[in-house]
């Protein structure tokens, strides 16, 4: 086991400087003023630099043949799949020479930079050209992967998001959805339209009581605030690291809904980056999963949970008490409030149900820009021709249309079907826990979220990259990732009564 | 120039990787949860472990050689003393094994656990164990220092902190300072007996109003906020980068008076690292030279200039507008306040002619240590007796003796005499700038700190590390650091009209 031993080290020192830049990153969004942006960004490239030069040293690549070929009858689960992870990340590193990484960088930053003015402009002809550039090198990238990786152009870049994960399942998968859900989409309008009206509560609401909320919710979730942060920042996120956990959010005084919600969605990463097992620490097995489990335990949360009729009765009292016991602040008109289903233009603000249809169209028109089948120029046409189709929105502007995500800019080419797989394997998570704990939402109702919290901790946090997305979710709940259980969630919640 | 060059990439590396290590550092400080600790630990530990091997790697030795040999007559001044001080890195890299640095780490990150204990049980004897094994590789480290440097174990130590100066200096200029301080603060204490007694004002005083005076005295002193910020520690400080300048202070709602004054001190710091040369930005000539001239910015600021008749005449008004226009808020009040003269206990609160003092005896001692002629179970008589014997006071217990400071836990010997060089640096340095500026004080009095920001530019922080700090001075006031000038302010400030 030299070899291998030799391996965890390497990986242990470039797990160190990942997580000196997940801090440094956080400070970016959350602390840093904008004169240091430079300055910040020397220190980033350099870490990076660094760190790709440990794991893309031929020395790697000589001990994990080594250990790959002589140690791994002495390897015990965790550690075949610990060599396993430093292989495919020694393929993903050393695929892409530091030349076209650095391009890529330089790409990525000015068409973010870009980005921000043509959308406030409206104007996708300046946001084109730098995105060709984008798309030019994420196509070279995805070009070298997929030779070293012996998988689609696509495929190569999703596989970064997703180790393992295939388009041609989330074709599948996605088939049937785009089959089902305009569809329900109209039932679901039909049957709200008889309901009551949601409300909007009327604010004013202050920030601080707003944070004493979340943080209340946070504890009982259990979130180790020994060990992380709740702060404020323009786009929340969660950061930091799995002992040094930060989450942010951002409030508005004439709306609480929001920020808490956010928090609550936010809270579900964090549990699981600080629920990965603390004996892998520092190493590749010892992470997370790819985005789509991540996505998958915020939604868990937010959706399956904290948007439930049983969590809103906890939380209205609370809510009340801060803000007054108005209409707004029921629970019957939070639930509803909650839960409308509305058909609209931006993604981050779509409901639950016409959500998957916004990353459908993302995912459709992101393989054919890949796969080199859709140009640059004529993603506006086919955006607002599928928001016409499938959800029946007239697209009004590129700013509200194919310019609203900064995903692209960022050459983050794969990286949107992981949130609707997060969606659907967060109903097949909690299918099963509420059938392995059949009064768990009764104690969420109660404000206690221990059974739910141990459940998630026993069947995934604890169990970091042991197995793929795809093992650790037929291992859990039986089966693979099945699209009829996130229908029948969808169906039981906003058909059933 | 080829070695040269190669030589200020490798330098510009690890500068950025100690400029991520600084904002981490900083982190650790004000943001930071405490079981974060270990994790953060491991982060910084291997990026010093990373920057050291950079800069110890025998390649650099082979590329000083060369350049030294064979490129200095191409050099110009500046580059000229980036190649020696990369040498002198070199050097003090270099003598020390890193096995040794690894064992000094944990020796005093021990020792500094347990002084927080036993200073809190006043138990000296539980102290002395740790600190004894930190003086132990203390004394090794500046063996092997004072070898590879050529200089007495204690120059060795000392060279750290303020390259180019030695013990020597520091002999003469504190038996001059003790043989006249004495009987000075008598004088002092004899004449402000006669004046009115200086109040101390009564609070509450509410942070966010304690904060609006400092971070408009930080705007009006200079203070970038696109490139730095003002936050609370419990330990106040200023880090970070010169990119991205981070102080702190700590707010007591009964007394604003420290926590302004702390700000306007480590707005001298932040001021200095600020100004230091762009171009030369991630070498070592581009860095602020040793403690002694960064303790002589923050001090020419905090008592040159902040307890200063002129400003305080400029701070009051703002403080009764903020905190009433009470007879304790007065100037005239203020001064007294801010500069009453009273032999005391404690280093940190003593006031600017006790202070040097408190630290001519922790340097006789220290130096007595490192050099081997004083026991560390002895400490605490020799600490007792020279308070007694230089400042009257009389010890009551080692919590409020030798065991007040963390210098000695943290392995810092050779640290405590930049405190008094700075003092008597800045009060030389003012003079210069007074008489450069003859109505300085009448426009600081009026809150305009432009002539004064620009003369330390142009004098000081646009300097960078060109010269050796002795250099500087003699540069800027025409004379080496005289204990004189030092004199003659104190006797003009405490006995002048």
């Amino acid at each position: 086991m030299k070899s291998y031993l030799k391996l965890c080290e390497k990986f242990e020192t470039t797990s160190r400087i990942y997580n000196a830049m997940a801090i440094l990153g956080w400070d970016n969004s959350v602390i840093m003023q904008p004169g240091s942006a430079e300055d910040r960004a020397r220190q980033q490239s350099t870490l990076g630099a660094i760190a790709h030069q440990i794991t893309t040293a031929p020395e790697i690549n000589e001990l994990l043949l080594d250990a790959e070929k002589n140690e791994t009858k002495d390897l015990d689960d965790w550690q075949k799949s610990n060599l396993r992870l430093m292989r495919n990340e020694w393929i993903h590193n050393n695929a892409v020479p530091e030349k076209l990484l650095t391009e890529m960088t330089m790409a990525t930053s000015e068409c973010e930079i870009t980005w921000r003015d043509a959308k406030q402009a409206n104007d996708f002809k300046a946001f084109a050209a730098p995105l060709k550039k984008v798309l030019k090198l994420s196509r070279e990238v995805a070009g070298l992967k997929s030779k070293a990786l012996k998988l689609s152009l696509y495929d190569a870049l999703l596989d970064q998001y997703d180790e393992g994960r295939r388009s041609a399942d989330i074709d599948n998968i996605f088939a049937g959805l785009k089959n089902f859900l305009p569809g329900f989409i109209e039932q679901v309008k039909s049957k709200q339209s008889k309901l009551p009206q949601a409300k909007k509560p009327i604010g004013p609401f202050p920030v601080e009581k707003q944070k004493a909320i979340a943080l209340k919710m946070m504890e009982r979730m259990g979130f180790d605030f020994n060990k992380g942060r709740l702060d404020v920042s323009a786009h929340p996120f969660s950061g930091g690291t799995s002992d040094d956990v930060r989450i942010t959010t951002r409030y508005n005084e004439s709306d609480y809904t929001k920020a808490l919600m956010g928090v609550f969605h936010e809270t579900g990463h964090a549990l699981y980056s600080a629920g990965v097992p603390a004996k892998y620490r520092g190493q590749p097995v010892g992470n997370c999963l790819g985005m789509g489990i991540h996505e998958s335990q915020s939604l868990l949360m937010e959706m399956q949970v904290c948007r439930s009729r049983d969590f809103i009765n906890f939380l209205a009292p609370q809510v009340q008490e801060a803000f007054g016991n108005t209409p707004e602040n029921s629970a019957d008109n939070l639930y509803l409030y909650y839960n409308k289903v509305e058909p609209g233009l931006i993604r981050v603000d779509a409901d639950e149900v016409t959500y998957p249809i916004h990353v459908i169209i993302r995912y459709e028109i992101e393989k054919q820009l890949v796969e080199g089948t859709l140009e640059v120029d004529d993603i506006p046409e086919l955006w607002n021709k599928m928001m016409k189709d499938m959800l029946g929105v007239t697209v009004p502007s590129d700013r509200e249309g194919c310019m609203q995500d900064i995903h692209w800019s960022d050459g983050s080419f794969g990286y949107f079907p992981t949130y609707t797989l997060g969606a659907m394997t967060a109903a097949q998570l909690f299918a099963k826990c509420k059938k392995d704990n059949p009064n768990i939402l009764n104690e969420i109702s109660q404000g206690n979220f221990n059974s739910l919290v141990s459940w998630l901790r026993e069947n995934v946090h604890s169990k970091g990259c042991l197995y793929t997305a795809d093992e650790l979710i037929n291992k859990v709940t039986g089966q693979p990732l099945n699209a009829e259980v996130y229908k029948d969630y969808l169906k039981n919640k906003y058909l059933g009564n």
